[in-house]
């Protein structure tokens, strides 16, 4: 009888439209009918990059999308700028390198945004960079950065701006467009409130150019092929039918909130969330740039961060996330994305209290769940 | 009203069972229960994989895994045998010059098996050949090639045998340790029962040592990241977590009917088809090779191919395969794996019989279904 609440960043809670499309009899791929899901999926998925551009479904997690963008935008020897500050920054650092891409590292301290200017420097020192990798939310930090400064920055060289979206897509602003992200990847099992297994990459005019003059090995990732394919409905290579049907559900739900409200949800959950937090008197791991997708928390000095997540999980079933790498133990995080909505914060907040409590950590009950509870009110 | 029935040669139908599992709430892959479903998942696939060779599953295709293989295992410049003689044969090939390797391709006539001796000339003419890569079954021409005897000749070089086993591994015999295939390679939507979006590859010791010296540029496949962390029952990535589950549920089906006994449903349901098709005066098109998961049919010379094979979709609900690639037009296929029985397959024939009647084609009405109602008797 134990009742299990998820409040991971990935993945998220699934609706019950998707859970009821993923038991869907399957379908033939080279059909009308998914031919219809196909188109319904890639228009659904222009809405929330709030893009005009190539919009491509890989059957993969976000990690290979992130790999279609090293492989098909750079040849090795290509010189890249690659903006660090969490594990998933890192993740482009090693990506590149893996591809024999020399990467020009922007090393920011984790738990800070990085500094528009300091891209703009090393885009001035070095006119052969090729590209900027950077990320929109860094789940590891709970970090996001200010990528319409950074599109306003990358924009005036010749060098595409590529965006790791996984974990901000669908429930925090990013206009594709309009901030000049020529590369916008992003994975199903966050904002859009599905299972893992399907990775989504945007492609700008810009970034054709490199991509048809890229040497680096590619085949199941080759975006030359998915562009020939989608042009004809198709993919190349067999697709996540399931999952993709299972995407029209939650792209539907997301269009009939209308983005704009989407974005105040998780607005609100995440100011709800950090004002808990300062209630309780935990330390926000990213006061400044906090985003508001994840909150990272400071675990108090003397408690064991690891148990705390644990019992949380164990004991009394709500699973939220520890720390990765180097913040293993130091910080535990909150997510508030996708399928999550204020009622599972509460939860989130009030199970905390009762293992903070439980762990001999001296605060005033309920005060977390109160502060966040004016937050909802406003 | 229209009732529906899938008899494509992937995906394949799904059981209720994996519908369910599907549709079950999402877990987070970093927990002691998501470890526990992988292990049981994992352990599941050497079963139907029949080896004790480390089996990776893959958040990608089947094409992923075949790219995992050509990655891991070669560096630019090597040298590597591929086996073409379809569609999916031709794809090795592909692979091996997207990845600067160079291939010696065997270009077998499509309808026909590889002869093991073509591989054992070539690899005695140069001994600086790597690889072998070949293909259970090649789906297109409905061939399956003789892997027992291609091991017999690739184990006594130095080079390594890799299988592309997306069609046919949980439908037909493939020992992958007693036949000496270094690299198995498999997919999720065929004889597994489940939705496309997992692929699988298996690694013996001796393929290992390629994959150690290998310099072939790789991140997302790299199969030693897979290696690394399956050693402590984890993913490199986040896995296609809900594929997963379902996946226990098709392997558990597997395993209780016992793989002797579903090899033995596959090899009575193709010669049920292939009866049949003679019955109805068709031509196979691989009358010698014929394999037991998929049947291609020459289309007689005066009919339209892909009429007949839309009409049984479109007016009657039945989902047959046509030709691929140069076959367009010239065969259809009918399938007979995974979760697809003894009546489906009547289905399959009964359409059939309609649509050629209604075409004109002139027959003995009912003698397609009765000559396998003879084969199901035995």
């Amino acid at each position: 009888m134990k009742k299990n609440y998820l409040l991971t960043p990935g993945p998220t809670p699934l609706p019950a439209q998707v859970l009821e499309a993923l038991a869907l009899p399957i379908i033939h791929h080279r059909t009308p009918q998914f031919q219809a899901v196909l188109k319904e999926a890639t228009e659904g998925l222009k809405y929330v990059f709030q893009t005009k551009n190539d919009c491509f479904i890989l059957a993969s997690s976000g990690t290979g999308a992130m790999e279609a963008a090293v492989a098909n935008l750079l040849s090795p020897g290509d010189v890249a700028v690659t903006i660090q500050g969490g594990k998933f920054g890192e993740r482009w650092t090693e990506l590149c390198k893996a591809y024999g891409v020399v990467p020009e590292v922007i090393d920011v301290e984790w738990g800070k945004a990085v500094d528009p200017q300091e891209i703009d420097k090393k885009l001035k020192a070095n006119p052969k960079i090729k590209a900027v990798f950077t990320t929109l939310c860094e789940t590891s930090t709970g970090v996001t950065n200010d990528i319409e400064a950074i599109g306003k920055v990358v924009k005036n060289y010749t060098a595409v701006l590529a965006v790791d979206a996984i974990s901000g897509l669908g429930a925090i602003d990013l206009k594709t467009d309009d901030w000049s992200a020529d590369v916008v990847v992003s994975g199903s099992q966050k904002g859009l409130m599905l299972p893992p297994g399907l990775g989504f990459i945007s492609i700008s005019a810009k970034a054709w150019k490199l991509i048809e003059n890229a040497k680096s090995p590619r085949y199941y990732f080759d975006l030359r092929k998915a562009k020939k394919a989608i042009d004809k409905t198709d993919t190349p290579f067999t697709p996540a039918i399931s999952l993709i049907t299972a995407l029209n559900q939650s792209l539907k739900m997301l269009k009939e909130d209308g983005l704009e409200n989407v974005f105040l949800r998780h607005r609100k959950m995440a100011q709800a969330a950090r004002e808990a937090m300062r209630a309780l008197g935990l330390e926000l791991f990213a006061p400044q740039a906090g985003s508001d997708v994840v909150t990272a928390v400071k675990v108090p000095d003397n408690l064991d961060g690891e148990k705390l997540v644990k019992t949380m999980r164990d004991a009394y079933g709500v699973t939220i996330a520890g720390g990765q790498a180097e913040l293993k133990g130091k910080v535990f995080r909150i997510a508030h994305m996708g399928y999550i909505a204020e009622f599972d914060i509460i939860i989130g907040i009030s199970c905390l209290e009762k293992v903070l409590h439980q762990m001999g950590y001296k605060f005033d009950l309920g005060a977390g769940v109160r502060a966040a509870e004016e937050v909802f009110l406003k």
